[in-house]
C-alpha cells in the first residue's frame, strides 16, 4: 500500500503523543520517521516505528527526559542524552552544532546516554538543508564481526557526511561499516538469493555470500574487511571519548532489534560553509554530482551519493510512500 | 640494509636544505619522512623521498612558498597552501588546528593549493601526541575506479582518525579508500601472487585478484566496492568545499607517482579532549585496545588499529629502519 507523507506523520505524531511525548518532541520524532520513509529508507523509518515504540514501552527510552548540556568549551559542547528519544536528541544536537558553527565557523556536539537516532544520513541532511556541511556518527552495541573473528565484537557505527547542494541536491555519504546493511541481507535471505560478495560468516565459520546463512548467524563483516574493522573501532573510540560515553564493548550485545540500543555515544559536527557564499558551495557540489553522473562505461551512468534519496522524495511525494500492509496494520494497533 | 632514524633524518635534512628549503621547513619535512619510515610506512617515507625531490626539481612544489591564512571564522580557518611542501603545510595546519582547539574546544583548518602530505596518519598522530583527538583527510587526483566504472575517475582520498592513548598507544585509523594500497598491490605483483579479494579491474575489464594484472591497469577499486566509492566522493566534496580548493575531477589525472599531486584540498580537525582530563581519555582508549586484543577466535588475537605502528617504532629504533639498498643509493645521488 501507499501512504501519503503527511498522513504518515500524523499517525506517528498521534501514537507518540499517546505514549507521553510532548507535542514538540512528538513533532520532531514523527517528522523524522516519516521523512526517512519519504527518502526511501523505510528500514529506518516506518519499518522501525514499532520497535521504537516497544523500546518506549519497555522503559529503554524515557519519553519525559530531555537532553542537557554537561560541558561547554566554546565551539564544542558535551551533552547528556538522559536516555530520551534518540531522534529527538539528535535533532537538538545538530541544531546546536549549527548554532555553534554560526558563531565559530565550526560547531560540535557530542552526546552520551542517548538512544537510536534512526539514521545517520538524516542529521547530515538536517545540517545541509540549513546550509551547513554536516558530519555525524554514532557507536552501536557489538553487532558486527571484526575481520578474522567469528563473533559480534564491534559496532557497525554508521557515519554521515553531507555537503550542501542547491535545492537539496546534497552529496551524502550515509552508511554503516558493514559491507551490506542488515536490511539488504534480510531481503536477499527472504528471496533465497546470493550476494555478489561475502556478507559475513555462515554457521561453519566460513565467509559466505549466501544471504540466508549470514542472516541466520548475524555475523556480518565490515566493508573492506580489515579496513572497515579498523574504521569501526576508531569511530567508536572517538565517539565515546568525545561524549565521555559508553563504548561499543560497554553496550549490551545481542539486541534483537536496533530500536533497543541504549546509551550510545554520538558526535554532530556542523560547518558554516555559507560564509564563502552558498552559491560557491552549491556550484562545487553540483559540478561534482554532474562529473559523477558522466562516469559511464557502457554499463550506465553512475549515481552520486545521495541521488537515490532525491528521486525517492519526488516519487514518494507524488505516489505516497510504499509501506508493507502488515507493517502499517501493526502500527495501527499501537493507537 | 638498516638505517638509524637520526641518520636518516640528517640525510633528508641535508638534501632538503640543499634544494632550498629553510632550515625550519627542512626540519619538519625531514622529520616527517623519517618518522613515517620509523613507524613502518616506508612507502610514504623513505621510499617516497626521491619522488618528492623530483616534484621540487620540476617546480611542482615551491620550496620558498609558505602557507597563509585566507579567511578566519573563529574556530575554523581557511588557508592557501601556495603549493609549498605538502608535509610542511600539513604540519602548520594541524599545529594551528590544535591551537584553535585549545581556545574553542575544537579547531579546524582547511587548506587548498597544497601538495602531497605523505601520509594521513601522521597528522592524526601529530594531534594525538599533543593530547588532541585528530581527524584529517585529503583529496587526490583521479586514481581509483568507482564501483562499476573501469576508469580512474575518483580519488582514493586518505583519511585518518586518531584518538590519543597513553604514551603514544593511540587508536589510529589511517587509510585510503582503495581496498588495497598501491604499495600492497605492487609488492604482491612483484611476488607474482594472488590477493584474497579483488583489488581492481584487469585488462579485460574483469574484477581481478591477480596483483600483477591490477598493477598494470592501475584500476584499483574502493574498499567495500560501492561504499568506498560513495565515501570517496563525499570526502572529496567536503574537502574541496571546506578549503575552497580543487576537487578530484579538477586535478590532473594519471600522475605516475603520488609525489606529483598538485593543488589538493585537505582538512585538519583537532579536539581538545584533555579538557576532561587526559587520564579519562587514555583509559577509554586503553580499555578499547585491550578489548580488541582479547578478540581471539582460535586464529590469533586481533590487533587494534595503530598497534602495528607501535611495534614498528620499537623495532626500528632498536635495529634501524629497513631500507631497500637501491632506494638508499638513489637518495645518496640527490646530494
Amino acid at each position: 500500500m501507499r501512504v501519503q507523507y503527511e498522513e504518515m506523520k500524523q499517525v506517528f505524531f498521534q501514537i507518540l503523543t499517546n505514549r507521553g511525548l510532548s507535542s514538540e518532541d512528538a513533532q520532531i520524532a514523527a517528522d523524522n520517521f516519516a521523512t526517512n520513509s519519504l527518502e526511501g529508507v523505510v528500514s529506518h523509518g516506518v519499518n522501525r516505528f514499532v520497535a521504537i515504540i516497544s523500546s518506549i514501552d519497555k522503559g529503554i527510552i524515557d519519553v519525559k527526559a530531555r537532553a542537557e548540556v554537561e560541558q561547554s568549551f566554546g565551539a564544542f559542547e558535551r551533552w547528556n542524552g538522559c536516555f530520551a528519544m534518540g531522534n529527538v536528541n539528535a535533532s537538538r544536537c545538530m541544531t546546536r552544532a549549527t548554532e555553534l558553527a554560526g558563531g565559530y565557523g565550526i560547531g560540535m556536539v557530542a552526546i552520551r546516554n542517548t538512544n537510536h537516532w534512526l539514521r545517520a544520513g538524516t542529521w547530515g541532511i538536517f545540517a545541509a538543508d540549513r546550509g551547513y556541511l554536516g558530519i555525524c556518527w554514532t557507536n552501536t552495541p557489538p553487532n558486527m564481526a571484526p575481520w578474522g573473528i567469528k563473533e559480534k565484537k564491534i559496532g557497525n557505527n554508521p557515519i554521515a557526511i553531507c555537503v550542501p547542494g542547491k535545492e537539496g541536491r546534497h552529496i551524502l555519504f550515509d552508511g554503516a561499516m558493514s559491507q551490506y546493511s542488515g536490511g539488504a541481507v534480510q531481503k536477499k535471505a527472504m528471496d533465497n538469493s546470493t550476494l555478489q560478495f561475502p556478507a559475513g560468516y555462515d554457521s561453519n565459520g566460513e565467509l559466505s555470500c549466501n544471504a540466508a546463512e549470514v542472516y541466520n548467524t548475524g555475523l556480518m563483516i565490515p566493508m573492506g574487511y580489515w579496513k572497515g574493522t579498523a574504521l569501526s573501532i576508531a569511530l567508536d573510540a572517538a565517539a565515546s571519548v568525545l561524549a565521555m560515553g559508553s563504548t561499543t564493548h560497554q553496550l549490551e550485545p545481542g539486541f534483537s532489534n536496533a530500536g533497543e540500543k541504549r546509551g550510545v555515544s554520538q558526535v554532530f559536527i556542523a560547518v558554516d560553509v555559507s560564509r564563502y557564499g552558498a552559491e560557491y558551495t552549491q556550484r562545487i557540489v553540483e559540478e561534482t554530482a554532474q562529473y559523477i553522473n558522466e562516469c559511464d562505461n557502457g554499463s550506465g551512468k553512475l549515481h552520486f551519493p545521495g541521488e537515490g534519496r532525491i528521486r525517492a522524495i519526488e516519487e514518494n511525494l507524488k505516489l505516497g510512500i510504499e509501506v508493507n500492509d502488515r507493517v502499517w496494520d501493526n502500527i495501527q494497533d499501537l493507537f
